[in-house]
């Protein structure tokens, strides 16, 4: 369905609550509350069969009773009277529905099959639904509080252009009161609970369309539907609305707590990890890290470059800083020579590349402060700035000082963003904020929330090709290595010469018309790890040798796999030198086709230095595939070592992509282990190839 | 020097302030200020030549005019004076001195030959000194502000139990800002500048010996001297105080911006962070988790043990502290079945392994929290509690609740640590501090603050020697390849059998004694990689191609190092299969001698998989190091590989401390590159050794 069908949803003109109550505590005391106090606007429709009015507004007793076609209907009931209330609202042509009830998929297979039922009448009906299990949402600039949620009790939160979802009713209230102590404007809050219906992703998508929003804050458990979600991140990347995402699971630990928790499976983390950076979202680890992010993004412009400097009256700070920007991958160019020479005229004993340290020399100097903080913005060209003030601020002069340098360097410099790190008051941080600086205590906090948004200061280059449709392969069976290998040689993907042998006799003849020395190894479409049952002869010599090799690989065979025919050996050209490498395809259970790439050997292994791509893959996110790896400096030359072939490497992963989208349907796995990345020039061969299709 | 002797520094009788001054902002002007409105009882003399008193005190013109023997003066003087007031103090017999003044080390190598003349004219009357180029010391308890830090003019730290070292100024004074603002009780505050005298190391040895000190925060740049800095970590080991560090330069990129701020050199930072742990430090990594490891640290019990069990009222939330708990290496093992069973009685929706989710039943029936809570600290067992509530606690009702919880706990579970995160006042957070509970907005920062504190529950054994005294190999010459391996054997370690052979016709010999095939290196104690000269020749089977490989090696040496001599060939026997690593020893420029160890292959070096220790090691330190590789997995069989002989890696080891010890003093390093570690009982072999001595 196409989300804008959701305007009605977020912003509906007419509202009915099914169970409304004026006992407070009620679940569905709560949204009437909330209407009336914060001042709804559309028509409010109450339901509930045992009261003529609640607080003075009248009552119907179904929504059988009501008007038609109102757009957004709250069901307040519990979950054994949903049934009737969905019947109810189907009747009475409701649009939208929001389901606080709990009872369904969460609590196992009885809860599920309800759930299934309900979802069919309601989809079957044009129904759109949220919930259930979820406390609903707000739309804070229209005044809608679909929500039972107690947190809106406490505390309003202030209009603003920051969107919130959360998978998780719980973590959206706590985020919803801290956005409030934090002072950080909302457009929407939205709950998506058990996901029946909308997803994350489905509200995702609609806010990127939305004109109040302009960065969206998501936390997820699980990703149902990995295509839905890729396709919510490409809206938002289109309409340049940043994305943060706070996803739990990234441990094996932290997963099987989510998945206990709620009907969402959490997915592989890797996998999930690789689509955020490849459509651009922004991945941060804690609610602290979150809030700090919306925070940068709704109060400072986007910097026009991502570079970092550091102005600072602590070299130490200056230092734990460039510790964080190093760790966060963000550059810390120096200043010019020229513009060195300028502050080591002003300060004989700063530090004057960057950070520049201006020293406590600014207690006495304060006009040092903002020349510097020009300079730097001028000369060194940083998109973002952090200044870090230690206690100077404090003072009235100090504020003033601050204040003045925020406005200047805001009017002279409208498209780079400045960060201070102090010791300040909230409302000297407020007033900061609405001049267009941010404001943090902990100047790590600082840097982190500059690597937020550094990450959405270029323009990355939206991701071209969408997932082809899918070729059906329904001719094809089992693939052995040999034809495994031939259907990959016709994408590109290189091989060595090889062929079939029956018999002892046939493997000699091979071998002499290959050359010496060859490999033999049993063929199959069965056995993936033929070196396990010792199926593989490297270096056969001889004539003698591939006649003995032969009978070997026979008698293992039989060892083995007793009953089972033998189809032969593989005799191939024996290729040696270069450097052993994994290339692949994956089908993750979310996003489908994945791409993984990495260093060969059980070390490399081991310590994980791999790098995910969802399939389709552009020439860019082949290249980044290469370059991302921890140890991606062997291929340019290591301790005086050759350059290797990285574009042959780039041409086979973007060969096995095309590969994958062709068969996207069909296919399950693809494993070329090793493949062989040689000398540049000398391009990359695969030495052996596992193609496995879906069951 | 013995660190008692400090008692008078950081606890003087006696204050003479030379350059005091009754004018504010100048540096002479703080620390009078300071005595006077926070009430320092002891004597206070204050000397300045051009005054005969400041704001109704007599003043005297120089030191030689007061009292001999003052415990402690305070030199606000600027460095062109420090010499003739350094005399006047010695003079005076002044027992220790305080030097704010900059002009120093930090400024090049003229202040550098100033200082080491003041320091040996203070160090040859016995004086001790704190600075020069620093921000001086408080002793909270005792009134003592020895400082011309501004930021004890805005607020006071409440007196406590929590010691604050720190060698930048600018750092230590925003920390203290930040100790009032986040009400962390301290003893004392120091910073100790260019440290000419008084390190670090020294105020953390003096504060560990300090009633009123039970925690130590401490923030480092460098660390000019290891052993000193050793034995502190120890003294505060075995006086069960925890030392919380932050050091920068913990990238390349952050130790050039420390070591561009002061005049110490950031060392080898995987070493100090070895260390660290090797002595039962705890390393934090910004400013915010410092203080939320000492506000912790302050608050809470230590607990009985590591484990950690998590109640929530939010499964999202539960998943996200579990994730943190599994980066964070913490333990949380589930309840016992029978506590679960218990637990889904009362809410059968629950999560009861671990996290603990009691969902939002519990607004509805809030006795739920106290007896889930108790039956985790019961039955789970666990160490620390950590409690989410999200905003539950922001009603009176919820706060009661809250409240009641803590003080039951408390009493019931004295040796628990319980840390509760939840949206909540300053007012109420204080109280809950004062019950010995913590409480953070930020879930995630609650479970770091569980991992320092955890750090320090269990009591670590003291690491037993101490670096032996060192035998001088004052006969010892470069030692070439043979004699080196025959060295390290009689410490214990495994070689191949290997003999030397001049000729072609030896090597033909020793070949046939040692069995083929055989390996041959050309012989030098100059060359270390021998590799890429083609100096090696592995595999040699018969001989006739003993005899060609001679040759070849002749050739290849008078090819790459004309003009010397030809030393002749090792033949060894060929060890074949066993898993390749690297172990040596590395002599840090702070810290002596540590070992290394790590797995071979260029991908795990790039990847950094390595351990490090210090010497002298333990047998436990020893096992440490294999277990503590992030692919350790590979040594008890990976894959269905045989395990391997763990016993005699471990043993190896600490034959190689052993030898690091006897020849701590001559020794620069040792590779034993590879290692070969073979399958369990059957040893390791060093296949290659290069010993190097000090020059």
């Amino acid at each position: 369905m196409d989300s804008h069908s959701l305007d009605g949803f977020f912003a509906p003109r007419s509202i009915a609550i099914v169970g409304a109550s004026g006992t407070p505590g009620k679940i569905g005391a709560y949204p009437l509350h909330y209407q009336r106090h914060f001042g709804y606007s559309g028509s409010l429709v109450l339901v509930n069969p045992g009261r003529a009015e609640i607080d003075g507004l009248p009552c119907v007793p179904s929504l059988r009773e009501a008007q038609t076609g109102i757009d957004l209907a709250i069901l307040a009931v519990p979950a054994e009277q949903i049934e009737a209330a969905v019947l109810d609202a189907i009747q009475a042509r409701v649009r939208n529905v929001v389901m606080f009830s709990a009872g369904f998929a969460e609590i196992g297979e009885a809860g599920a099959v309800l759930q299934r039922r309900v979802v069919s009448a309601l989809q079957e009906a044009g129904i759109r639904l949220l919930g259930p299990n979820c406390l609903g949402y707000v739309n804070v600039a229209r005044s809608v509080y679909a929500t039972f949620s107690p947190a809106m009790m406490s505390a309003q939160a202030r209009a603003g252009s920051v969107a919130m979802v959360s998978q998780s009713g719980a973590f959206g209230g706590y985020a919803y009161a801290m956005a409030c102590r934090r002072d950080l404007g909302l457009s929407h809050w939205i709950t998506t609970g058990n996901e029946a219906d909308l997803h994350v992703a489905d509200c995702i998508e609609w806010l990127a369309g939305d004109d109040r929003t302009d960065a969206i804050l998501a936390y997820m458990e699980g990703c149902g539907d990995g295509d839905r979600f890729v396709r919510s991140l490409r809206a938002a990347q289109a309409a340049c609305k940043p994305v943060v995402v706070i996803k739990v699971g990234a441990t094996a630990r932290g997963a099987r707590a989510a998945s206990s928790h709620s009907a969402a499976l959490a997915g592989d983390d890797r996998v999930f990890d690789a689509v955020l950076k490849q459509y651009g979202a922004w991945r941060v680890g804690s609610i602290e890290e979150l809030f700090n992010a919306g925070y940068a993004l709704s109060t400072l412009p986007r910097p026009s470059n991502q570079t970092v400097g550091v102005l600072t009256v602590s070299g130490g700070v200056g230092a734990l800083v460039t510790d964080d920007a190093a760790r966060l991958g963000l550059a810390m160019p120096p200043m010019p020579q020229d513009a060195q020479d300028l502050v080591l005229d002003q300060v004989p004993f700063a530090s004057a590349a960057n950070p520049v340290d201006i020293t406590a020399q600014v207690m006495h100097r304060p006009e040092l402060l903002g020349s510097t903080a020009r300079l730097m913005l001028d000369q060194g060209g940083y998109g973002s700035l952090l200044v870090f003030l230690a206690n100077g601020v404090r003072t009235d002069a100090g504020w003033r000082l601050q204040q003045d340098l925020a406005v200047t360097l805001r009017r002279e410099f409208p498209d780079r963003a400045v960060v201070f790190s102090a010791l300040s008051t909230s409302e000297r941080t407020q007033a900061l904020d609405a001049l267009g600086c941010a404001s943090f205590e902990d100047p790590s906090s600082a840097m982190h929330a500059i690597a937020a948004l550094s990450h959405f200061a270029a323009k990355r280059p939206l991701v071209a090709a969408a997932v082809r449709s899918a070729v059906s392969p329904a001719v094809l069976g089992a693939l052995n290595e040999l034809e495994a290998m031939q259907l990959l040689g016709r994408y590109g993907i290189a091989t060595p010469p090889a062929a079939l042998a029956a018999t002892a006799m046939e493997a000699v003849e091979a071998a002499r018309h290959l050359g010496f020395p060859v490999v033999m190894k049993v063929l199959s479409a069965d056995i993936q790890h033929k070196t396990e049952i010792g199926g593989v002869i490297l270096g056969v010599t001889d004539e003698a040798a591939v006649q003995a090799a032969f009978r070997l690989l026979c008698e293992r065979w039989e060892t083995h796999m007793p009953g089972r025919p033998f189809e032969g050996v593989v005799v191939a050209s024996m290729i040696s030198g270069g450097l052993e490498c994994i290339l692949g395809l994956h089908r993750d259970p979310q996003f489908g086709l994945v791409a993984v790439f990495g260093m060969g050997g059980i070390q490399a292994e081991l310590l994980a230095d791999v790098t995910v791509r969802r399939l389709p893959l552009c020439q860019a996110e082949a290249r980044e595939m290469v370059s991302g790896l921890k140890s991606s400096i062997v291929f340019s030359g290591y301790r005086g070592s050759a350059p290797l072939d990285i574009a042959a490497l780039e041409a086979a992963i973007l060969a096995l992509s095309r590969f994958g989208e062709e068969f996207s349907e069909a296919l399950e796995s693809v494993d070329l282990n090793p493949l062989v990345i040689r000398k540049a020039g000398q391009g990359v061969i695969a030495l052996d190839a596992v193609v496995q299709w879906r069951r």
